[in-house]
């Protein structure tokens, strides 16, 4: 058993969820804000076999993974007629931070 | 030391605190949801002497193990008379899941 | 890379995310109650190299260590006119309790 700890942007953890859900991985979430990413963050605990480690890190990483996708800015009001299309604009989202700790006992009661 | 991670229930966290400052077993709480216990949940961490490892194991078994109770489900006003005797049933409660991990430095200042 | 857990007050807490930002350490933190310290308390996972785990440490020491300050009580107002003066007193502020725990493996997405 190894202990998974993972850090995820809000807005990827609900797909995470479901996933771990369909894969019957039982994650534990705390709330967590600040620091590896700037966005609100969610960290999963969760309690794994050995052999499927690289199945969660896989999981984690196509859900999750830093990327950049295109978001249209709001029209600013004040520009002159010209300005006031608003192109998409690259940004970046996601991205996830993942320890995997060693266990020396693992309980369920 | 080790560093031992309990997650339990909600409805037994209040007695396992108890437990644990009775046993002047420092234990910090984090709120946590979902995955381990379907029903909202606790999670404690807890640095420990080795020789005191099994003794906090035998509080979270003690106050936070499944089990089955007897609920009287509430009566259903739509039922026919014959129906309307409500009959308490099994429900399972409770279940705890405990890491322990091992520590390469600890400190307090 | 390490994992080093470090719970502070709540009081410290800002000062230590500074620090921590200055210096370009990446804290993950979880809001936790009770155990370790009386007060509200803040935790912080930090995944750091094994050459930065010493400098992590004196920052939480230097932020959060536990101390001795000078507060004025409130005055008593049922008290006869004598005892009405306000001494500081004395008062234990502070502490940090920190974990550093192996980590298997470290990964980014
Ligand atoms: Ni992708
Ligand atoms: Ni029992
Ligand atoms: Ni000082």
């Amino acid at each position: 058993m190894k202990l998974i700890i993972a850090i995820v942007q809000d807005k990827d953890a609900s797909q995470l969820s479901e996933q771990f859900i369909d894969a019957n991985i039982r994650a534990t979430k705390l709330s967590t804000t600040g620091g590896f990413l700037k966005a609100g963050n969610t960290t999963y605990m969760i309690g794994i076999d050995e052999k499927r480690v690289d199945e969660v890190l896989t999981m984690v990483k196509e859900s999750s993974h830093s990327r950049e996708e295109f978001m249209t800015p709001p029209v600013n009001l004040d520009a002159s007629m010209e300005d006031t299309t608003a192109y998409p604009v690259k940004v970046q989202v996601g991205g996830a931070t993942v320890f995997v700790l060693p266990i020396e006992k693992f309980k369920q009661f």
